[in-house]
């Protein structure tokens, strides 16, 4: 590709909403564009790195018998009402109405349409497992698209579904979608990424593992064991936490004033949060007259994720009202109305001498014995690992850091498989649901990851895996016809020899063209200049390890060639 | 891939809606599977078939210098008002308000897209000519889709976008792209098709040109030449018709009762249809007061696509209505109210002796003289072409064939530039808007015209270019280890050389695999039964032309390998 044709523009300055290095350099080096909010077109180098990206994602899918397919973006709401989704996924999902009327949505995800296709012609359990995968625009109507490519509302994902016959069948298989994900995040060029155990979210079923780059913009954080490989995404994350003994009090009522928060009471009554009790208050979603009331240790904070799987449904802000029975400050577990759900933190099981909102305007108790002064049925774990807890399986210490979720798979179960009605006949001649998992990733933001995680001040540094063009030559001195022949023929050569390459073949000065070959970030530059040739030679310099040297003009196709082979190792 | 594994099931039964071949026989084979109305998820064999067609796309276009990119399906309002086409283009267009109440709506193509990528970053006609594509989604919210993935509402799509500093530079790569097309078209393996000239609609622009495919079951009319190579779209064809000389004589009212319809006049007064002239009222779309009326001679037709460039709007259905002056079944050119737009087409021009409506219930005049008796400014081509009529080259034959679109070239000069502000710099350093061309090709509709067209009565009959799989083996008694065993390393050594290998390794009669294996259509089948193994031998089956014949078991590879080339040759 000639660089001077080339439909890109690189810029000095990023966008003023660009804030992360990826996005920053993504839009510099003209890779993508914005048409929309969190809708980017993309030009051709970003196009051929996201072909290089899905063929390593194709290879690793049909390596485990992926059969690639392709469902459609529009489908009718008749098919989400059969799982219940159509309604249960609230306004991220694009919904319209076609000109007969009809209601229909955008996919975010085909769980819907992979049952669809797969029913009826899976009859028999002799036909399991099966795996079916495609690789398509998808739409969600995010909020908040964020960082370019990295939180997008329009993105192109591979998204497989498997069928199994038994739960066995499923784990064994997830283990090889576990392993296929891992070898794609190395080949693509990624380095700090882990996987860590998710919450399943809407997608439904028990067991889910996310995928994520540790990179200190991400969204998500991620609690990691420093001794033992313990790592879990922080809505599911436990941890083992040092209780402290209390003596145990009487049950005294005190004045505390206004004083309300943790921080307040603990000071006037002269005790550490720990020897407190938190209150949050919520709401069930869409019914302010369902109270729920979540208990943790007054260091700790309350993880709404765990809370919602807890009393098996959404919660949101609690907003108070004229009526309310609850007293803001002072709430606490003792003779609390009926009508409130209550829900107990494990950090304050068994725990004696604790101070305790009174339930009254202004008075707290001291000495609350939790065995002695409520009836708690069970205690749940409803609270916030923090750095510096203890690891649940090796008891070494937690550290929390941020992450960027780059793909996840789920054990879905048969949520799917049974509201649709596909049915496969066993061994044993009976009818069962096929026990289903799914497996994501967004290409767009494998790209992103890659650009955040492998650049420098002057720009990308783009893996030999996934780079647009293999080699970027830059040719000094344009106007004088020798160099411009010899630049040329190797420019020919080399692609004749199936090599990408970026060829910038424009008058202009070297300091320019230099900027631009960083910014790229293509994994070698080959410069070819008046001086060089006077020797015979041309330049090498590899982006990444900023190493340079000359090699013969003659053998320049053999040294690129074998330089290829030697920086392709890494990502094998 | 194994068969007994493949998620695609063959029926004996098509669908009730499928009414041709392509439809039945792609819905049979489990090609596709319909999702909604127009809307159709593809099985893996059909994925197969797609990617193999975009790969030879993407091979012509990257000759031709063409830069892959990727374009958002979804769009603001905002891109589309730039163009105008916001409002212009109808409900096939879907258009929904995203989560924060913008305008969004999905795209049938994208020339707005094309210009935002390229403005700005194209900024000196140095750079041209620079030609970008995508194969993308695209949704069109057809009124009627019919026929499988003929006429769908969502479709997989390669649209090119070309920018140019000259007129001769947008004809030269035009012609560039026509021969692509070509290329394409017989690579994939299609026969009947042809080029023709057409109407660029509301793409904008006055050359185009669509690449039809010649069957019964094509929407289109094509008007072909039986001498030269004259052919055309029916919106634009043009003819040259017999015209009779009638005696000049007096214009004289005559009393016509009831008689009404060309028939009836002409035979109540003993002329032929050519010696009549026949009135069609239209309204303007959208405005029932403004009419326009087509005159056009008794035997022939309107063509409403040619009436509407003349007068330059868009025309419907005239409904009358109690204070019309309009006599239907009498109208005349004579004394029409002044408000009316009257265009007359050549076919009339000149003409003596004519019977002509008088504008007055049951009255038409006869002995009108088109040149004596009414001032007509112009004559236009608004007529319809019909079999028999003379080509307008060689003044040969012409005939009326039918037709699929399969893609369409279109010179759209400035319209989206212009309108979006797009400039480049010329040589004289003077600012001028980039002319453009565009370029489309949809796969499904390519994969459904393969189908169409190359079918017998037991199924499909798949080019090799394309087939998902380039060879179909069949195993007779799979039961047998040593028959299976040998089955087995077969598909194995095809595989490990490349070959696209569909192995049907059920254990079931021979019959129902023969029968699968002539429905999905591979180039190339392979059985292998206990009895020709006693011979050492495999017996190999050319799907198209029905030759078989027995190789030597050891021979299997170099045999198929060669018969593969040799049956690559045709779409070379």
């Amino acid at each position: 590709m000639l660089l001077s044709k080339l439909c890109c523009e690189r810029t000095k300055e990023a966008p003023g909403d660009a804030k992360i290095k990826s996005h920053i350099l993504l839009a510099r080096a003209g890779f993508i564009k914005q048409v929309a909010n969190g809708i980017y077109s993309m030009t051709m180098p970003c196009q051929k790195m996201s072909q290089k990206i899905q063929k390593i994602i194709r290879e690793e899918m049909d390596a485990n018998d992926g059969q690639e397919v392709l469902f459609p973006v529009v489908m009718p709401r008749e098919l989400w009402e059969q799982s219940g989704r159509y309604t249960s996924i609230g306004n991220e999902m694009v919904r319209f109405k076609d000109r007969s009327n009809h209601d229909m949505l955008l996919g975010m995800t085909h769980e819907e349409a992979a049952v669809h296709m797969a029913n009826h012609i899976i009859s028999s359990y002799t036909q399991l497992p099966m795996m079916i995968y495609q690789i398509q625009t998808k739409f969600r109507d995010e909020a908040r698209s964020r960082g370019g490519l990295i939180r997008v509302r329009e993105f192109t994902m591979k998204d497989a579904y498997s069928f199994h016959a038994t739960k066995e069948d499923l784990e064994d298989y997830y283990m090889k979608m576990h392993k296929a994900y891992q070898n794609i995040f190395r080949r693509i060029g990624l380095k700090r990424f882990i996987d860590v155990k998710s919450d399943s979210g809407m997608m439904g079923g028990n067991i889910a593992h996310e995928f994520m780059l540790l990179t200190e913009v991400g969204e998500d954080s991620i609690v990691l064991c420093n001794h033992c490989d313990y790592r879990a995404n922080m809505e599911v994350a436990t941890s083992v936490i040092d209780k402290p003994e209390f003596a145990d009090a009487e049950l005294t009522l005190v004045d505390t004033g206004a004083d309300k928060t943790i921080e307040e009471v603990a000071k006037r009554l002269g005790v550490d949060a720990k020897q407190t009790a938190k209150a949050v208050v919520f709401a069930v979603k869409g019914d302010q007259e369902k109270v729920v009331i979540a208990f943790v240790r007054g260091d700790l904070e309350v993880n709404e994720a765990k809370l919602k799987k807890v009393i098996k449904m959404d919660v949101a802000a609690y907003e108070g009202g004229e009526t309310s029975t609850v007293v803001c400050g002072n709430i606490g577990p003792k003779d609390l109305d009926k009508s409130i759900t209550v829900v107990v933190d494990k950090s304050l099981q068994g725990m004696k001498g604790m101070v305790v909102g009174a339930n009254k305007e202004g008075f707290h108790y001291t000495g609350f014995n939790f065995d002695r002064d409520i009836d708690v049925k069970d205690y749940y774990d409803i609270s916030k690992v923090q750095a510096g807890d203890k690891c649940p399986i090796c008891g070494g210490d937690l550290r929390i850091e941020n992450g960027i979720e780059i793909g996840n798979i789920f054990q879905l179960g048969t949520k799917y498989s049974a509201s649709m009605n596909m049915t496969v006949t066993g061994a044993d001649g009976q009818a069962f649901n096929p026990i289903m998992g799914c497996y994501g990733i967004g290409v767009g933001r494998a790209i992103a990851s890659i650009a955040q995680e492998s650049n420098d001040d002057n720009g990308l540094i783009l893996p030999i895996s996934v780079a647009p063009w293999q080699v970027h030559i830059c040719v000094l001195r344009q106007d004088d016809p020798v160099v411009a022949e010899k630049a040329n023929k190797l420019y020919k050569d080399l692609e004749a020899n199936k090599v990408d390459v970026l060829f910038d073949d424009r008058n202009c000065g070297a300091g320019i063209k230099f900027n631009d070959a960083d910014l790229m970030g293509m994994p070698i530059r080959v410069v070819i200049s008046p001086k060089s040739l006077q020797n015979n030679e041309i330049e090498i310099t590899i982006r990444k390890t900023k190493e340079s040297y000359k090699v013969s003009y003659d053998n320049a196709l053999s040294e690129i060639n074998t330089l290829i082979a030697k920086l392709e190792e890494e990502y094998k």
